[in-house]
């Protein structure tokens, strides 16, 4: 049983209303429910906040409209508030710990409360800071090192010598280290270029399922601390991707690319090889870029353009038809004219 | 040894031409082979029926051209009736059945029938229906809920609590219920919204290889009844997908977005978060939906537009080169007719 | 310690300048370091060659500029070159070998030398040639046929049947021989469509992390010889894949597509169902292949056009705006030329 004031205490917010409230559960604003918690994340919201049956909603400290018979939670910022919230009403299962005695383990270096899972296997000469949870069917490949508190959930693959820092999280199938995409033909037949760096990825990244991020072909990958990515991500060899980034689905980023900090890359984005992408970029889906971006450019399209004039050629793209019928009609118009100053 | 009868009557067809002929297998009608069937699924084929060597073929009803040699069976469906007939020539070995002495169990409820391959893992707390088939290095997360007949290929990773109806098959190195990629950014650093919604799959539906389904914030991820979906499909959290559609390879549904019953969605296309997409909406390869979508609409291109309309600017972009040849002409001409009527 | 005669004799390359020198480890030539090795493998790079601190670069045969203080290795090709250097320098770990006592394997037939790591699963009627590596988690189903040399990853899935050429390599999270995307809409339902059909993988195929290559309806589908197929790609049932061809990350290409030899395809590229590449085309990345191309086309763009073309039309595109300024004077001007000859 969780109160209004408990979670306000928690949130280090402050409460408008009824403090005793007992809150029984999370809900979204629009399909508000009578006794649980919302959040109201910003004007575009507002609309919903009257209507809503919801008994308790998490507020920006200005929010100075009438409660309406709700209790407020005045926070400064509301969906930070309700992310904590969440924390509160997860019934999520623990994961086991310990090591688990089908695990199948090389001569490795294990840090203090390290939790292997069945048919994990850690192969020799392989680092795993404290706190480090390894999976069921992970596979971790040998000198690779772990820094503390890292997870690999279920299925994921390590290939020799990955480098990882603190608390970062991989979720499921996602392979790190596989060799880089590199070939060089030779009378008609693809050779193989040995990939004989590695992947490095900073402190704080989370990286989401089925990812590939490829080793260096001398220089490592690297994915910077804090660096957010959902799934079904490409990092091509030799790429080197900044701090703090966030990066939606299906992503690729071809071999030897920088990215740098804070980038905001949307889902199913493309990017070539060998450009730079500056600092605070923020690429909308379906892009694909084939030029190196300056630090804060906003850019969508294929190929990649500044969004703003992307959006101003897509209304004249959809005009063409307009504009192919005042064409049309104007060299009517000249003809005749023509004509008539003719005398015909 | 199949024969023609044989045939027939399974697909409760009719015959035209000779019963007791033996069907040795299988083939295109375009390279037909004595001696096996095809079928003929519309007339876009009638060219390749009078030359094509096969000996029986699958026709509609009310197929009417002469029988050229052929034997003909007649039904309803001929591309549904060719489908039952590969069954009969199927040949593919039957999955091993059991618990294999290697699979680790937690405290499970598991139905009649169930079979667990080499190095599964099934956490505490799962439920399988009768019938489940958990392959090798499978995991389901604790509390999952699977029902009756489910499916799960070799090295499948289902995170804690995903619900999973009946009939239900999930191909390889698809992951079902990792966090979706809800984030905060609080002074510079992205703080983790909890996921603490889970998967809910319909009966009857199919997933393909390396999907990735991720787990709602706090409603619940839904993949309707009978939809099937191909391989490196990503579906982002809270997205509810509707019944019966078909999605091909490659697509991207972003967080929070709702796709009605009976969609079409070619490969590659992505759709962005929170919009809607109409019962029965068809959707071309390659497509970036960044707008809701009324109930029927068939649409493509980037971004998404009407199809007709789309193919429209595509022709009228491919005359751009023109239209600027006549406007230029047109532009030289008008200066050309006020210098005269100037009388330069 | 490995000098440049050591080097240049493996290489079978011509040194000029030092034979005696020690070469400390490989680098880029544009940040180079003094004591390694680097290529210089275009007159692009030419720039960086003065000013690199690099002491040792191989260089094409016909290289004719002044050394400027380095060592040359010359060699008929120099990225090759390189390549046979970064071998020298790999420190990556030898995989173990031998079978695993974990590991459970059916009735197989294993040729001499094979690996099977922890927790893989060869099941009944599987034929391993000599020399080839299973890895850790990954399952090979009943009645597949391994060449020589055959390498899986960790964590790869062969269903049942599938048959692999000689010096094979499959990284990681890759299935091979799920079931074909084919279904029948009967009375509201998809049923499926058989796939009895099986996955042939040609000698010296290289095929990426998380890719999906389904199995054929009845036909089989093929990638040819010497293909080498980067991450995260998927091969629809019944594909046809040439020899010798170069895929990136990220590629879907439908089913019943044939495509021809030395076909090389950049990222994100989408090839519809039932069409031809013919040989030795090139598809720029981000294209969508929707017809059919004739042999040694370059295409690129949504629709896929003549590469040429597609820029000629991206300048025109841009220029819109400006064409559309250009109209409206020139509707204007007719207009008032108009009215001035009407003496209005």
């Amino acid at each position: 049983m969780i109160t209004v004031s408990q979670i306000a205490k928690s949130l280090k917010g402050e409460i408008v209303g009824d403090p005793d409230l007992v809150v029984s559960g999370v809900c979204e604003l629009e399909n508000g429910v009578e006794g649980k918690i919302s959040f109201l994340s910003g004007p575009s919201y507002f609309r919903y906040f009257n209507t809503s049956k919801v008994s308790v909603v998490i507020v920006n400290s200005d929010f100075d409209l009438p409660a309406n018979g709700k209790t407020l939670i005045k926070v400064g910022n509301p969906v930070y508030g309700f992310a904590q919230v969440l924390e509160l009403f997860s019934e999520r299962p623990e994961s086991p710990s310990g090591i688990d005695g089908t695990a199948v383990i090389g001569r490795a270096s294990l840090g203090r409360n390290v939790t292997i899972a069945p048919f994990a296997v850690v192969a020799d000469d392989v680092t795993l800071g404290d706190g480090c949870y390894i999976g069921s069917g992970s596979y971790v490949g040998s000198k690779s090192v772990l820094g503390k508190n890292v997870t690999l959930h279920a299925n994921v693959t390590l290939y020799d010598g990955v480098i990882v820092g603190d608390n970062v999280t991989v979720d499921s199938g996602t392979v790190i280290g596989a060799d880089g995409f590199g070939w060089v033909t030779v009378e008609g037949k693809h050779r193989k270029i040995p990939q004989i760096g590695t992947v490095r990825i900073g402190n704080d990244v989370w990286i989401g399922a089925n990812c590939t991020i490829d080793r260096g072909t001398f220089k490592d990958t690297i994915i910077g601390e804090g660096t957010k990515m959902d799934n079904l991500i490409q990092i091509g060899h030799n790429a080197s991707i900044g701090k703090h980034c966030l990066f939606a689905a299906q992503l690729g980023v071809a071999g030897s690319t920088t990215i740098g900090d804070y980038v905001t890359i949307a889902g199913q984005v493309g990017i070539v090889d060998h450009i730079t992408i500056g600092d605070r970029c923020v690429i909308a889906s379906k892009t694909a870029v084939f030029n190196s971006l300056k630090p804060g450019s906003f850019v969508s399209g294929i190929p990649a353009r500044d969004h703003k004039s992307r959006l101003r050629q897509d209304v004249i793209i959809n005009r063409l038809p307009d504009l192919m019928k005042r064409l049309r009609a104007l060299e009517a118009k000249v003809i005749k004219d023509r004509e008539r100053s003719n005398g015909v």
